[in-house]
């Protein structure tokens, strides 16, 4: 940690900074410029983020550069993290793709689904059956029989499935009936749900959220690692800012830094991240090139009569030409697929 | 709602659109340009929220005019709504002044600033026991502890109390000691707990999300008042923007706009905005001015030693300074403190 | 400036940093943690500005904590500026009210316009003959026939006037008619025309661009100082963030900061910021509750004839009203109005 | 244009809004629902665009239909704009590369970098001749010299050369020594300075402003066409958002979405975008599977002596391995390099 202090702060000033740090057990060391004064503070993680000396008298800025996150960081582990399910994976030199319905509305859309997810070459079965949704007048999903019905069609085809826990206190239940489970983008920082799911033995998916820094992102990732799982996929999805034209803007540099920053794999959602079909397919591709461990679609037998994101859905036919169009570039990343 | 067509859009694709809303039992209304078609819906706001259109082939746009919220809003009650805790209110000609430490430390803390605040005029006592933090190395709160210790400093000098709900599991428990549950901004669209707590009966302070537009902060309130429970307080913390010298930045304009839109109280809580204490001040001012319901403040005996926003919070000195120069403004927007 | 290492950055890797400061004629002060080691950087403004370390291998982070400006700093001058014009004055203790039209339309309408904004109390005649409008299908403004319909309908009541300086090429021409010349938030960082204003003998009025930081318009505006002119009033006028309920949001806590910053006067812009006539007054109101110097207010004698802007201007009646409201409070903010 | 009326809007309300239409001489057309009156409005762009009517009593919304854009739209024109200067070509089934250093600094390192660009297979050379720098203490360019090195650089590789022009009074200047203008991000909304580019018969790059949505870049380019230069390149670099990881955030779903709203060329600049150079070469890729027309590239012989922008500068074998790698990627998105 750094503490800048303010120019030409006064000797006492820069004292009771020092002062307070030794107090509280961190060293200080103190680089006096003719205008500037910088007090580097050395200490443990724990220690220094509970240090918050920004509003001492003379102080300018405050500047952790010890991370708050340890485990989920390149430093803590080199090698890439990679996450078996069933036989599919994440990570590794594979091309993960996670496909399916926004919401699970019947046992006839799902068996449609996965069948034909399976046969483009899909690695992962998705559908939610817990809804979250902005306005209490949207459907909010099938609940525990969406479950059972996700399940049944996973197990139908041989994928593994995928689906959201929106409620901690059915955590239990969806571990019980899913492979992997998801954190959604607005539960990211819901650090009771992290926690829990820390104490769970299936991997987790964890979206990022809204506006959540990549910092935060990893700082999440760190509850549930700390927790004792170590089977975390992470998931851009894009980020809320002023451009409306798109649902929300994809962040790929994120995604292509948080390779560098994290050993976790991180797949991509471009149906979230964009809300338009048409859009889909470049920001897979986009995605593949810039290193993704995987993509998430939405896929839908009849989008137009989808119960939730019929807008940013494929139908099937478009999303078994998409598959075909990825290989290629896949195998140039040097991805299975 | 309002089905945009692109430019040219053929008599098939304008049929298909009206087909589809028929089919799902909504109205259609042609209206036909030269180059533009554009189609206007009538149906009830669950049917409306339902029908997702933006994907169908020649449709531009689609604008939902319906609000996805009622309850909540002006055209459904036009009063003011006033909560009423203990004998302290929010709403109604009064400025509520909810002030307290970050997070609660000790019963010594809390007596003293309890104290403190009453005789300083202030009307809540506030206090966090359950921490959300970016980072789990951060102070997480005294939990259970932490309840007992706010409701007997509340109760020693006779101010309702305030706290956090972090986690869905304790909402009985922080009911049984809290006169007024908390929903933290990374809890606003934690749907499930917005459920739970439409079915309890204690007053809700509802904190605006770090991302959340105006319109999903109302929805947000929706679904607790949908659950029955019609106490809802807003609470405007500053929102993420590229601007990194304040913490978040504060939206007051939002609150006058929220003040048009819906009969709830709101408040603002100038620390959280903007992690900088020389800043509290002048934005409770500004928050008076614009016609805010109440403020709420982070106070602490000693920030130097908080274990939590100690940069945020101000000392007792400065926070019973600054109620005796805000007494006069109250009083010039015609609200009692 | 500070150069943060990466964990176990090399002793190589150390040493080239060191090395190039050296070179460069900038003193290194190494401070080594245990896992960290941080280069702290002495010399001059100029020269730790033409030192970008980013890329150097080893290099985490490098945090420059000389600001990027000086002569508008309240360390280079502590005492506020007062900016006097005509028999008006933007700072020290005066609440300046800027008035008039978003466009300058006709001669009637301006000598209405100015006739009302005096008589309410108005203290500076604000009108555009040079409109930057996004789209080319817009109304672009008088020109050269607006700046003398401005300067007449000034003169006749006795008030400075105010308009924007669109190009360049126009600065000596706008110099010539207008008392106060403004750069609008989109050239805000039109740097040669920053320049040609320091040239200017005119009090300029720089607004905030959409996107800009804190620092960015200090920065703007130190361009100007640097130039010889002094005479610089900064303008809060929104920023552009994901909230799209009002135009862009007014960011107070921003002018709070500035004072703090600072020694130029700062008046605020409700009409852009919000984009809606119903919040002008409240925002006017919390403008000068934050310590604002002045607020600017777009009236228009008939806005559902406007030719720009109707939606956010007040009308005669409605401004005066609200002129009649504020005075008690500029009172209680120690401002003559 | 659509006005959506209050719920329960009157008929005095409505019929004033209709009565001002056709004032203007627009057409009004009713669409009444239970509580909601929708009025559709036909009429040119031109007048559309002067109709204000959001501050109309019982007014709620008002929604353009009509994009503020026509000759740069894919309605307007269907087949891809390919821009040719020299030998070299943007757009068309060609991979454009744009490559050179941030600032012109000398005869050898321009001599250099050309040479290795035109050996790496760059098809133009890029270098800044005047920088928009935020800071009037950081180096400003080589102005007219260094349009001269940049020229005789070029011609003696054999590549087209692009630069910025920062001020519209240079506009004839940099045209007579360069093959195309480019109008930085922070000029994008220079209005007068796009005039003054419609006139000259040079093509322009065209950098998206750091705030600037979709609708607004096709809005400037469109000032460009109106004035009779049909020959524009859009150019992504980056938006600001909250995250402060990246410099600005790569919108690459901005640009698959600008494909298909108009045909003008659109290429990517990671180094702007991004400010890290080891997230230059994923950038590069990512840009390309998004279907992108081109990449521009920050390349300098020796990225920590450069005087502007060395951390997101690479150097040249860098370049020219990157090149190498980006050839097969290029081929397989049906692109020339």
């Amino acid at each position: 940690m750094l503490v800048v202090m303010r120019d030409h702060a006064t000797t006492e000033e820069i004292e009771h900074v020092v002062e307070r740090l030794r107090e509280a057990g961190a060293e200080a060391h103190l680089s006096q410029g003719e205008v500037k004064t910088v007090i580097g503070v050395i200490g443990e993680r724990e220690l220094i983020y509970s240090l918050e000396m920004e509003g001492f008298p003379g102080v300018s800025e405050v500047i952790r550069v010890l991370k708050p996150y340890k485990l989920v960081s390149r430093e803590f582990q080199s090698e890439d993290t990679v996450v078996r399910v069933g036989g599919s994976q994440v990570g590794g030199g594979t091309l993960a793709v996670m496909a399916g319905p926004c919401s699970i509305e019947s046992e006839a859309q799902m068996r449609t689904v996965a069948r034909a997810i399976k046969d483009a070459g899909g690695t992962f079965l998705r559908g939610g059956a817990y809804k979250p949704r902005s306005s209490p007048y949207e459907f909010q999903g099938m609940g525990l029989e969406g479950l059972k019905l996700l399940r049944e069609a996973g197990d139908e085809v041989g994928l593994p499935v995928v689906t959201e826990v929106l409620d901690v206190r059915d955590a239990d239940t969806v571990a019980q009936w899913a492979d992997v489970m998801q954190v959604g983008a607005r539960n990211m920082q819901n650090f009771m749900m992290l926690e829990e799911l820390g104490r769970i033995e299936r991997p987790i998916l964890l979206k990022r959220g809204l506006s959540a820094k990549l910092e935060e992102v990893l700082s999440a990732a760190e509850y549930i690692l700390k927790g004792g799982n170590r089977d975390v996929i992470l998931c851009e999805r894009g980020i809320r800012t002023f451009e409306t034209y798109t649902r929300n803007t994809l962040d790929l540099a994120g995604v292509a830094a948080l390779k560098t920053l994290t050993h976790l794999p991180i797949i991509v959602d471009p149906s979230h991240a964009t809300g338009r079909r048409d859009l889909i397919a470049p920001m897979c591709r986009a995605a593949i090139a810039t290193g993704a461990d995987g993509i998430m679609v939405e896929v839908h037998p009849d989008p137009e009569h989808a119960r939730c994101d019929g807008p940013q859905s494929v139908d099937i036919p478009a999303f078994t030409a998409m598959m075909v169009a990825l290989k290629p570039l896949a195998a140039l990343e040097g991805k299975r697929l």
